[in-house]
């Protein structure tokens, strides 16, 4: 039966990229929760963690874009089977970055730990808290195949905008307070951006997901929150 | 002659593809010099028609996607021709980003058109010329097949790196001066790193050109000049 055979290689090829991608998210989602606790907690020994690890993803990403390469020329799929695997390339991507992201807030969280200390930084926790939510629930997108599942997260990240336009202005504001505080509040500030930036990147997994299902771009237009690029905030 | 005429065909197609990353890398370009005019310029017309033109980018690489599907679908390629196809995938995977990013600078000037004028915002002309000047090259090393012109290119993205550090440092230097500074240096502070991840972004598309000439990724590591994330300055 050698028709059977190759479609059950096919089949292994192909679960060797969804279990590179399932690790790929286990591990980033692992990376943001700490990142953002090392940040709230000052913990300097976890920061360096985060930082360490961030070189697995990378490697994960470079084990899955060598096996659909490996996929595409020796299996040649075609339909359903190419969507597939150019959603697997695509979302490990979005990964990738996404771990990017969670390693420069560990990165910046050892700067912020000579500087004197802010509340607002554990502000990170519940925002980082809704970006891991979203990976997490679009990951389990990825395994049931589930476009509705995918579109709900999508919808959740104008929440995480609101919450990062929220903190900017807060920070924003707090600075104006007390120049002692600028160096501390500008890398809060960017460490939110890139919790933000973590919540788009699991939003575009979830439209791939949408894409892989369904052959079709979304033309529904995302909802979008963040308004910080046109915020001003005004001493008092 | 109907092996010849396959071949035609996908040389053809490719040649789709092909012209397709040129205009984005073409309308790339010149996104990011317009958004550095407006921003140095505050010339809020400029923005808008940059803010606007986005859309153009984003519906080419949606058109760059459709046709890479359609090669690997019609033609399954391999091997090397595999790798000029997943190549253009990628690259035009950072034009857009990189467009992304010209038209949040273009944004951020719009915003900074109602605050204090800040002389600093004219530094941001320097580094846009020499983000798009790399983007310019690595898009010749595209046409070129040139990995030499191409590794030029990322030897580059250093000293991009040092004058955003540079300009960082300074801003925040600004912002401790006066309150009154803080919205509009933390909008330049964004506008900065957007540039700066246009660098990254040329950068990648030179790394994408070595693996597309040499089958293998860049086992070189890449020189690091940006290093805010771990920055400190204290007010005086």
């Amino acid at each position: 039966m050698p028709t059977r055979h190759i479609v059950t290689a096919y089949d292994e090829q192909l679960n060797v990229m969804h279990n590179l991608v399932r690790e790929m998210g286990r591990l980033a989602a692992e990376q943001i929760g700490n990142a953002v606790a090392a940040i709230a907690d000052r913990d300097t020994d976890l920061a360096a963690q985060v930082m360490e690890r961030d070189g697995r993803i990378d490697a994960l990403e470079q084990q899955v874009e060598g096996q659909v390469v490996r996929l595409l020329a020796l299996r040649h799929p075609k339909a359903n089977d190419l969507r597939v695997v150019i959603a697997g390339l695509r979302i490990a991507n979005n990964l990738e970055r996404i771990g990017d992201f969670a390693a420069n807030v560990a990165k910046r969280s050892m700067t912020l730990h000579s500087q004197p200390e802010v509340a607002l930084a554990r502000s990170m926790l519940p925002i980082g808290q809704a970006v891991a939510g979203m990976l997490g629930d679009v990951m389990r997108a990825y395994d049931t195949n589930d476009a509705d599942a995918a579109l709900a997260v999508r919808r959740k990240d104008a929440d995480v905008d609101r919450a990062y336009t929220a903190l900017f202005r807060e920070l924003l504001t707090y600075m104006m307070e007390s120049p002692a505080r600028i160096t501390a509040c500008t890398h809060l500030l960017f460490a939110a951006k890139n919790l933000e930036r973590i919540g788009d990147h699991a939003t575009n997994i979830a439209e791939t997901l949408c894409f892989r299902v369904s052959g079709q771009p979304l033309d529904e237009e995302r909802a979008k929150g963040d308004d910080t690029a046109t915020m001003t905030v005004m001493p008092d």
